[in-house]
């Protein structure tokens, strides 16, 4: 029995799969009934790394998906259009479909699940998030059967090498973003990363995997890294912390649902905080299983190949067990009916480190923690931590409060006079 | 479409395992489809936690294993026999195994996965490695797509307890292993697990998974705890290590496979350093793919079941896609058919610490050097590090040698009249 597989795109992932699947010795042996019938691009003339025989590349991507002959159609375009049309004509044509597109099933998700489940077809995806980590397949077949808590991932490859690298330097965002280009770690357009997009896409289809219902995309609260700096870095280090940009889903509430993107300090002594460089790690904490972490390297033509390839197998091995009249087994596919309740940010319940500059030390301290106070915001810490010039900078770490109640302390804070400014406001993991 | 269940063994996973299937609001909805038919148990007046209706429990486990009615045995006993007799039993009744017993698969898997192979079930372990941690299933799954390099792991709970403990205040085996007794992390006997026989048992399982072939689990070279002390603990520490358990198993040489167990010198950036108490990680090393990591709970009722009952839904999953008919899933069967060659300790190549005990220091750094290199044994470091009353400390850490070459050149030294005594030899990760 083999699989006839098209593949859409052929750019770094495109290539290191077709690698994979070419060069199949020392590999799962189920990887020989795996044939690559085409290949999708844009151009024939482009050089390329591998070599496929005459007549499997083509440049009509809607002939692979209706071709009655292909199995699993492999998506590797990345964006919305054309890869949300072609995915929908690959389902009404009966064909499995595996992708590594975050962005198509964090925002089309609904619409691509409802037609798989009515065509029959699996769609896959580990390679979306966490690039080579398994983390899809453990949270569908092995994690469900605990009651899901909290999942909080370092995700997006990009801003972490970048914090990491202010982290050990001491050097500001852009100076470092500046290098991520340059080594090929950042986009020239780098908006989608550093501003949060990216991790919102995969704590999206992360958190409706682990808690059952559809996450409205546009509805995810998401703060991006541009405004954190070196001074914040290092007096976060100097108070016990590491700054990571989170992305962090949780049912604090029994119907309703946290789903967030934020910088975050991160206690040293967490798992968390020592993820570093372009490495993604995500923890899931269940009852009664506790807290599991799933770490590795979240990007890279080869560990996202790993997981698409990984996808294309299991399709292979279902199909090789069950014939291809199955029914889809409900622990792979995607039955969610609903959209979560997801909780407002003013409501949600975090610790909060805040950065004053303040005139008069001794004053202000006392004006903090009243109005604070009224507020029903309980603190940890208050710290006179540095100067900036004449003014005086001080540091505070609450508790946790709903952030609604802290936001309104910080409205009046402002106001008062012996404060010139309030240059941070971080969450506190 | 309902699944019947028969439990063995109602011991702490046994009855999580029942707490989790008796209790499923918030996971999984599959779990409502799975019911326990018995429970099988040595008596039935003991004082239980979890109660079933009359009936349900017996001490006849044989009637479990030959019920018509029951799709799934899950065998929570432990211990060789009557856990192997009774697996066997079910096989060959067509019932599918989920169990989370190490040293009945580790010593006889060959038949007991000969027989389901003949019979057309699966046996599928989770819980038998690194409790709640999902790594079987991501490993056959996941990562078989990548030429696997390297499977390394802590995945004996209580060592790394003891070890984290001898780390943290300095203290001696015995007294950690006494307290560990006291607050129940180590068993009354705690051979199993001080000595290694644990981690050997799992490895067994990770590498035959991780490299396809069948390994004979009383050739893996397998070294404990007992031995370490305080002392080399200090100077593993000033010199930028920790010394953990490590369960280790790599392919150095194409036709030859590495795996021991052995307390290893760790630097203190790898990711397996900052594993401690009794937590458990494994550590994957692929082609493509590179790293990943997988850390969580490797004990605790809770955790453990978690694994336990995420197997009998993949087992449920299949079966309601498939129906009854079908045939095994080639990437959760097991296949294997041959032996691996295990490379013996003596060709395998790590780096040594080394500690002497010497009445002449000047004179004997020569003779180390010079005893070394006629070995082709060439050091990395070597340290006059302390005094034991009159006598220097000196610690030795090589580059990467054949273990052979290496002990040649001890039997050499420690003849010299310099050497008072070589009081500790541990390898370098």
């Amino acid at each position: 029995m083999a699989f006839n597989i098209g593949l859409l795109g052929l750019g770094t992932v495109g290539t290191s799969t077709a690698e994979i699947l070419l060069d199949t010795a020392g590999r799962n042996s189920l990887l020989k009934e795996i044939n690559i019938k085409q290949v999708g691009v844009n151009s024939l003339d482009k050089p390329r790394k591998v070599e496929f025989p005459e007549g499997v590349m083509t440049t009509d991507l809607e002939e692979i998906v209706k071709d009655p002959e292909i199995d699993i159609v492999v998506e590797l375009l990345g964006g919305l259009e054309p890869a949300r049309s072609l995915i929908l004509q690959a389902i009404a044509n009966g064909k499995h479909i595996v992708t590594a597109n975050k962005a198509v099933i964090a925002r089309h998700g609904d619409e691509i699940y409802t037609a798989a489940n009515k065509a029959g077809v699996y769609v896959l995806l580990e390679a979306a998030v966490g690039g080579g980590i398994p983390i899809i397949k453990p949270l569908k077949q092995s994690l469900g059967v605990n009651r899901i808590k909290r999942v909080v991932g370092i995700v997006n490859g990009t801003t972490n090498y970048i914090l990491t690298e202010m982290s050990a330097n001491g050097a500001d965002f852009d100076d470092v973003l500046a290098e991520a280009q340059k080594l090929g770690y950042a986009e020239a357009d780098p908006t989608a990363d550093v501003d949060g997009w990216d991790a919102a896409d995969k704590i999206a289809i992360l958190a409706a995997i682990a808690f059952g219902d559809r996450i409205k995309r546009e509805d995810i609260s998401c703060e991006g890294i541009r405004k954190i700096n070196a001074t914040d870095i290092s007096y976060a280090d100097k108070l016990g912390f590491v700054i990571k940009l989170l992305a962090i889903s949780q049912q604090s509430q029994p119907d309703s649902l946290e789903v967030r993107v934020h910088p975050t300090l991160v206690p040293k002594e967490h798992p968390l905080a020592n993820i570093n460089d372009v490495y993604n790690a995500i923890l899931v904490e269940g009852e009664p299983l506790g807290q599991v972490m799933f770490f590795g390297p979240g990007a890279g033509g080869g560990a996202t190949a790993s997981a698409v390839v990984s996808d294309i197998l299991n399709i292979a091995g279902i199909l090789k067990s069950s014939g291809k009249t199955h029914k889809l087994d409900p622990l792979l596919g995607c039955s969610h009916q609903h959209y979560a309740a997801l909780t407002p940010i003013k409501d949600i319940e975090t610790r909060f480190y805040v950065r004053f500059l303040c005139k008069d030390v001794p004053g202000v301290i006392g004006y903090l923690g009243t109005c604070f106070g009224n507020h029903q915001v309980s603190l940890e810490s208050v710290v006179q931590i540095g100067f900036q010039g004449e003014l005086a900078e001080i540091v505070v770490v609450t508790h946790d409060v709903p952030e609604g109640n802290f936001r309104q302390a910080l409205g009046e804070i402002k106001h008062l006079d012996a404060i010139d400014s309030i240059p941070s406001v971080i969450r506190v993991l």
